[in-house]
């Protein structure tokens, strides 16, 4: 065993204990924590600035883009933005310690379910240092210890950032230790962290596909991962033009750059001949670039064919697929095809076909006349979201505090046995 | 890519395309299939028996212990407990389609979450032939494909019992790919099979420590796993006597094969004098070995002398360790130093205590006053069980249908988009 990974071993197991402590901690200590720690971040700020500074010379020599560097910049407004956040979580209801499910079996035992913490979460992350606060408060209100990994770009800024947070724990009588910060960035560091089964319960890495892709290949633990968003709308045979193209511009061009940003258009051949004419005007106006079917390219002649790799890309940017699709089935067999499981919409006036749609299609979030852009934590109700999952096990779609937790069954009875005990009878 | 790799690749893939229609297919339908799968189980007796010669035969040349050539049997009376079972499942209520969590947002999306099912599952399991059927019809209750890979001592009974299986199946209307069985027995299938993440969504191994540790060291697909059951119960200070003593005997003795049976009995120190004498009194008449702590020991020399090894065996045998603590802090900290995360007790009549017991053990299942063997889906209520989980993620405890579904996000609208459309306003 050499050096690094007796230490990181070191560290998950003091995440373990301090996860013991924080998940018999009340609500109460838990927010005053995350108030004092909204304080301390505030009253750090020259201490983060000057390590910020440290990173931003570094991205700079090392010649990151301007977009790049953007991300890493923490400036009054940022930090102010990240103490309200923390501030939000306190606010927010604890899922830990509810109670479900209660029911009494014939014998008389009675049971139920209560919601417990999941224990110590790694958090694998890139660029923005605000990550590094955003996921330690969502992990400290369901309970849980964090142990945070974040980029190297982010190095300096992440260790201030979480020194300020160390503070506020400590003046709640929390331990320092339910907020790890790994001391290294090496990859060979997120390899060792994967094999920590015992001491870690929950990966969750956000990033590029290729760091998830990376940890979801060499984890021993269980990993909740969102590799993209190719999310799709589907015009139905009848649907208000007006509204499909308000959702279409909503939904690619509010901003392009996220996952629930839309990326491919399906539409009714029904539909195709009136509605595509003027919805493409509208693309054009807003700047989007349409690559189409060669249906789509018949009605419009200017518009660049769509190839395969259209409809498997997530553009994250002004460009939008256009099909023309025989009937409502081709666009559920399109989503099954090349969708990402992360959200559908359709567009219909239909009842019978709403219903079939949102039942046969199943990605993780399914609308029905509303735009893919609601598919978020904080729009679905859920008060925040610490990520989205694509995959099915644990959670589906956007996270919020209840995926930081788990459920343990309690029983309470009056010294059933299963079994006649011979004696007794 | 060898032709083995594409084999279980194309198998995979037919799963997903059967789980595609087992997910629209409707309670009815799913019933008369399992129903029908009953009936033809019963009536391809004959071949099924003549399979199971086959392999009875081998064991018997491979010289298997008496105890695992009595789990490979397959006689009349099992062949009717695997049909029972069948129609069972065939009456549980239908988990997929249920809706919850429903809010309208303020402005005006109305969200919901349905339960849908996870798609393809695949079981990996060892000797005993009735597991064929029975996970088959619970994933397929819930809406899943399954992917069996059997004990290889059980290869052509599981071959016949699938054959009667399909025939039930396509008797409903329903794909036969919707139960596949791996053709090779062989450790490298499952090795492949592990990597088919685009194909399978979960993966349930039963069976020794080694296969299930095989299978989660090499699995990119997510496993729920179950390593042993380390159970504890404590018996309080002021605890009752007769009923601490009728939990441990129950607990001990009705079957201690099981993984809910009890391993460690801890007592606390004021009870120590006048309980232990009396309790070992019983467990010697109930033919129970013990090994006991330096005080246990003191209170009864014929005691043997428990190790570290002692209280970290799941002994599965009439074999018991007690230990003395000074309080309940003592034995909550035993049990999360040696536990299992799978069942603890306590023996109490303070309110108290019961409260921070049932807070503070993190096991999937904590009990007050009710015998550990209740830790099981269908004492719980959960009406059948298809596993248990010691890790968190996606379920903790035992496992009934629930557990073999997920939730999407479903939001019904009237035209709403996140940001104001300009040309509208």
């Amino acid at each position: 065993m050499n050096q690094q990974t007796t230490d990181l071993h070191q560290l998950a197991k003091s995440s373990r204990n301090a996860s013991r402590i924080l998940a018999s901690a009340s609500s109460a200590q838990k927010n005053e924590a995350l108030l004092a720690m909204a304080e301390a971040l505030l009253a750090s700020q020259q201490t983060v600035t000057e390590a910020n500074e440290k990173d931003l010379t570094y991205a700079r020599e090392q010649g990151l883009s301007k977009a790049m560097i953007d991300r890493l910049v923490l400036n009054e407004k940022r930090m102010q933005g990240m103490a309200t956040a923390l501030k939000e979580v306190a606010a927010l209801k604890d899922p830990v310690g509810e109670i479900s499910a209660t029911q009494t079996r014939p014998n008389g035992i009675q049971v139920a379910r209560m919601r417990i913490p999941l224990g110590v979460i790694a958090m694998i992350y890139e660029s923005r240092p605000n990550v590094t606060s955003d996921a330690a408060s969502l992990c400290i209100k369901a309970g849980n210890a964090v142990i945070l990994r974040g980029g190297k770009e982010a190095f300096h800024s992440n260790h201030a950032i979480a020194q300020a947070l160390h503070q506020g724990l400590e003046k709640a009588g929390l331990p320092r230790e339910a907020v790890m910060v790994v001391p290294t960035t090496d990859r060979a560091a997120i390899s060792e962290l994967l094999t920590l089964d015992e001491c870690i319960d929950l990966v969750i890495p956000r990033g590029g596909e290729g760091l998830i892709r990376f940890v979801a290949e060499h984890s021993r633990i269980p990993v909740i991962k969102h590799y993209k968003g190719v999310c799709h709308l589907f015009v139905d045979a009848g649907a208000d033009h007006d509204m499909a193209i308000d959702l279409i511009i909503d939904g690619k061009t509010s901003r392009p750059g996220v996952c629930n940003a839309l990326e491919t258009v399906l539409v009714h051949q029904k539909e195709a001949k009136a509605f595509l004419p003027v919805a493409l005007e509208y693309l054009r106006k807003a700047n989007v670039e349409v690559r189409g079917c060669p249906e789509t390219q018949n009605i419009d002649p200017s518009v660049t064919l769509a190839t395969e790799a259209d409809y498997e890309a997530e553009y994250l940017d002004l460009i939008l697929a256009i099909r023309v699709v025989p009937d409502m089935q081709e666009s559920i067999r399109h989503i099954q095809q090349y969708g990402s499981d992360h959200t559908e919409v359709i567009v219909t006036h239909d009842y019978a076909r709403a219903r079939e749609f949102v039942r046969k299609v199943d990605s993780s979030v399914v609308l029905v006349n509303a735009s893919s852009r609601f598919s978020d934590g904080g729009e679905l109700g859920l008060g925040t979201e610490i990520g989205i999952s694509t995959t099915r096990l644990h959670a589906y779609g956007p996270m919020g505090l209840e995926a930081l937790t788990t459920q343990k069954f309690v029983v309470f009875g009056d010294g059933q046995t299963r079994h006649n005990i011979p004696y007794r009878t």
